[in-house]
């Protein structure tokens, strides 16, 4: 009664060399892929702590934090929301999110389970929230936690004035959690100088590490809000003082939390090195200026930006209105099969609407731009042409 | 006021290769690590979503299960352990927990934030549970879950009678969760018709892949008892009906649910296929013998193994004890320092009382035992000699 070894196993493994500019993953460098091969090593070696150390280091570095509390989530990006929440939310904390895309509401999914008080302030389709509607927000609501995404991959948008929002929420005594997921490295963040209380991002962005790792910092506040819960944080693996005590964060012995991945840690450290290497002001600069190449040529092409004004616009993924009469999924798919390029439809409120092109780490060259731009182009008249031929 | 690039970045990364004969991860193999290294794929390309078919036929084997929701979380293996519990219990629901070591405990800090009801049935120390045992605490706790490890790395207890435990949990109506992390593969395990509910194992055991990705198996009592929940499942990420969506698991299309590594699942699949092709009775097979050699060694050279009986000693993890005027941390430095080799110490209940020595994988071969023999011994005398020298 064995059941047998599946035949699809016999086959070997076969990886495709993809340009992968949609909202992300985003193309590893050679110098990571490499690293990735090096043999396992315990999670409490003494080596692995070392690379701990330096991953550390970095993410403070990228973050511009000097928060104690600063480490890994071992999980995706979606890992490192739910850390926010399960460590700062309470049963009936209020907790407002602002909507500038899909973000916000994935939030309320996680907040829901941890039994918060979920609201919303959500800006209109294709802007960014103002100051005045955020704090018209705070003034009816009055949350203990404030969520926001600072680039939301899902429409293109950039909330600016996160400063601004810092020294509001500071101001009504509530913590202000904002996802840097697909923004940070493509635009400045600065978390310490904008008073923000835990920020996490993505390791497959613009840093450009495989994903499965989460960098996350919690400033002193959070912390002692976490200390002065009432209730246990309701998950063992996302607990941010374990985690934290395991990334020796604190005044206490490193304890065994659980098996992190050497492997992933390799492959993070590499790509932080990278980007420490280049210098942070000037891979922001630099994605800015290839995202503002991307702009132009999209009007060149006779396309349209989807978000409204300039400012709002995340140069990381970029939102490009899909024309009449055009199916966005034939473009990708043209462009995927004649290519090998990944260019990405919209998500959740956007879907159907536009095209959404990552310009992000290795893909945040002119090069590539131009290359984006030619494959679009072309992967819409081809399109186009087809309908007509059609006919 | 730019905090600056930290300088231990500007170093390369150095990894030494060690022989890891801890109690996990193990080593991977050349096949295994090259594929680390193939470029990364999106977590919604065709090609990931074939080679995540891949794994679920393998993991479908390995566990000797047809489970439609069979699937990996991306996380460690305590991720998997918190999967179970976050789906499974509910508010006040009875949870018995089997302790032979630490992960009855471990997971008893899981069930506890979840407001479960948490019971012990705990063996004597150094002994497996009796079915009489297990059957006194199902009368008196009656639970809705039991949780039992297979093998409890902390102590090297195989836990015999899974079958008949598993019929007991049908009389009681009770939930069979069963903790494969350090048995899979190295002794027989039957999910099907050992009538288990939930199971989980861990990536870099037996099957020698990098940690952080974990392979999960639910019965369709399982699903139905989640499906019929009164409460949210506290955990986004964890949430098995959205996991196994992404999974394909389901009569439902794939959902986007987060962004899995495709890195860690090259590294799953590749260990995968050559469990199968190596096949399953022939590793466990292979496991026994390694540790029958290992245990023989173990006693000639003067050693007491800390399981009492052979019969549930576990032969992936082997617990040997200390003798009287040894320090284990001696003898394990010594073995890192000179050879490059991990023997571990204890863990919980068994710290300072006994070496754990890792069978598992690439290193379950005559030659690693008679390796870890020969300088377990060498170890132990050095650190005699030191000792007596200094006298």
């Amino acid at each position: 009664m064995e059941l047998p070894a599946p035949e699809q196993l016999k086959q070997s493994l076969y990886v495709p060399n993809k340009t992968l500019m949609g909202p992300g993953p985003s193309n590893c460098t050679q110098r990571v892929l490499d690293s990735l091969s090096n043999p396992v090593l315990g999670h409490m070696h003494p080596e692995c702590f070392e690379i701990m150390d330096d991953i550390k280091a970095g993410v403070k570095y990228l973050f511009q934090t000097k928060n104690t509390a600063t480490m890994c989530i071992s999980g995706s990006g979606h890992a490192g929301m739910e850390t926010a929440f399960v460590n700062l939310v309470e049963d009936g904390d209020v907790v407002l999110l602002a909507c500038t895309g899909l973000w916000g509401y994935r939030a309320a999914e996680m907040v829901k389970r941890l039994n918060g008080d979920v609201r919303y302030v959500e800006s209109r389709f294709g802007h960014a929230l103002s100051l005045k509607e955020i704090e018209f927000a705070f003034e009816g609501h009055k949350p203990q936690v404030f969520f926001i995404a600072q680039g939301d991959s899902s429409t293109g948008i950039l909330q600016p004035q996160l400063k601004e929002i810092g020294e509001l929420c500071e101001k009504y005594k509530c913590l202000f959690v904002v996802d840097t997921v697909a923004s940070l490295g493509g635009v400045e963040f600065l978390m310490d100088a904008w008073k923000v209380d835990m920020a996490y991002t993505g390791s497959q962005k613009v840093l450009g590490a495989p994903a499965g790792i989460t960098p996350v910092s919690f400033s002193d506040r959070a912390i002692a809000r976490i200390k002065a819960r009432k209730s246990y944080v309701k998950s063992y693996y996302f607990d941010a003082l374990l985690v934290g005590q395991y990334w020796n964060c604190f005044d206490t012995p490193r304890i065994y939390h659980h098996t992190i991945s050497s492997t992933l840690l390799y492959g993070l450290r590499e790509a932080l090195a990278q980007f420490c290497a280049l210098g942070r002001k000037n891979v922001i600069h630099r994605h800015q200026e290839c995202s503002h190449r991307l702009q132009c040529g999209v009007e060149e092409i006779g396309l349209e930006m989807f978000v409204v004004k300039a400012n709002d616009r995340l140069p990381t993924v970029n939102t490009i209105k899909v024309p009449a009469g055009v199916e966005w999924q034939k473009v990708s798919q043209y462009a995927m099969r004649k290519y090998k390029l990944e260019i990405s439809g919209g998500l959740g409120p956007t879907a159907e609407q536009v095209f959404r092109i990552g310009l992000m780490g290795a893909n945040a060259t002119y090069e590539r731009v131009d290359l984006v731009l030619n494959i679009l182009h072309e992967a819409i008249q081809s399109t186009k042409f087809v309908e007509k031929s059609k006919i």
